[in-house]
């Protein structure tokens, strides 16, 4: 069994909103999944159809008559609430939330989250049981989170913290970067063919212009394959001042 | 006008999912809903009976007939998009996307996010259009995220950038946290007590005994008044067990 945090939806109301926390738990690899009550009874049609082929999820599914019962072979527990309710407890952001269960899991503990009932929420003997609550910041004006959404906030926290997905790359497909001489030839060749045509004349401005050109080019991060492509966009269009047509030759790339 | 992102639905199927989508604005503070051709037309009864409220979004929602159309007064364009296209475009983290979008309003720029239709997603010349995609990290072996989550991921890590919510804090109504002098004298009670009921006896242990019932409680983070509970119900005890009733004097405090 996974150590990842296991979802507990505390009498959910909508079949709807059980499917979509099944899609959004398997979208987090999140895979346990246990409701309290849940007001039209279980199985439910809705849940499927709003899984979108989490079925796993669904069908291993259990159910509880009490919260208690839920969370019993649980560690740590975290209540999903936007309002205070007069507790003194630990309030956590989603991220502070799951470095915490993070830390729990590594320890061996298994965390358990708790999220309420669609119309109220979680009532206070349910947020009682917990070690601490999660508070998703969210606009003042507008706090009515949908259930589901809430799943996948504290699931895309959970998996993001797991991943060490990059955060920018550059995808290139069937091509590789440019080399700084690729570039730089690309360079040369475009300020001769610049010079040529007399638009880098005035000298005391010709640093600074090439200085700004050559930036452009740098800021692309260009492929291999594009510089050839610039080098034939350059002669190509060389060629087409010389011969007046615009099929000049010395075109050598292409897109 | 704000300059938090544009939110833009290209060609969205359900109205439910752009109802579900406003309200994700709402939780997010987003105001600025554009649409290009949805699929059912506009307005949708659907997107109104899944908004839960944030009609004003719904309404002030402007509908166009192209992609280009739509953010045609925008700065810079991000498409959320699951699948690399064979087009060399920087791959962005959500939150380094939205680190991106604060430099650009910050910058006085416009950004905005395109997401593309629930069953296929924007088409390549959708994101032939955005300076970068968004890619939102999720489990490999289930990648199909609903649309409206996806705005709900964006919105989220935009709103949760701007905020200063702290991380943790502990929420104590009507009761402020105790000072270390008034932790500090409960201990000594307490460790008068037990030292008086035999319970630390043994010379050699009562340092460490000490240290792990003193870290008990300064793990709880107590309150004022939660501290006064604690004398009350050791003095309490003690009484009881002079009196050997339950009912002896010497509470003060209450729960």
């Amino acid at each position: 069994m996974s150590l990842a945090p296991v979802i507990v939806l505390v009498q959910p109301q909508l079949g709807e909103n059980i499917g979509m926390a099944a899609r959004a738990m398997a979208n987090c690899a999140l895979t346990d999944l246990r409701l309290v009550r849940p007001r039209d009874g279980w199985p439910n049609e809705k849940s499927i159809a709003n899984a979108a082929g989490a079925d796993a999820i669904l069908d291993a599914a259990r159910v509880f008559e009490s919260t208690e019962a839920a969370i019993a072979d649980l560690t740590e527990i975290y209540a999903t609430t936007a309002r205070s309710r007069g507790m003194i407890k630990r309030v956590l952001t989603p991220d502070a939330a799951v470095a915490a269960m993070r830390a729990t899991t590594t320890g061996g503990g298994r965390p358990g989250v708790l999220f309420g009932p669609e119309r109220t929420g979680l009532n206070n003997d349910d947020v009682a049981l917990a070690d601490a609550v999660i508070s998703v910041p969210v606009n003042p004006a507008f706090t009515s989170l949908n259930l589901a959404q809430t799943v996948m906030i504290v699931g895309y926290e959970w998996f993001q913290a797991g991943t060490d997905a990059p955060s920018e790359q550059l995808v290139a497909t069937h091509t590789v970067p440019a080399t700084k001489g690729e570039l730089h030839r690309f360079f040369e060749h475009l300020e001769h063919e610049l010079d040529v045509a007399g638009f880098l004349a005035v000298p005391e401005k010709r640093p600074s212009m090439v200085r700004n050109i050559r930036n452009i080019f740098e800021r692309a991060a260009l492929t291999e394959m594009e510089v050839k492509t610039l080098h034939g966009i350059v002669s190509r269009l060389v060629g087409a001042r010389w011969s007046g047509r615009g099929t000049g030759e010395g075109g050598s790339g292409s897109a």
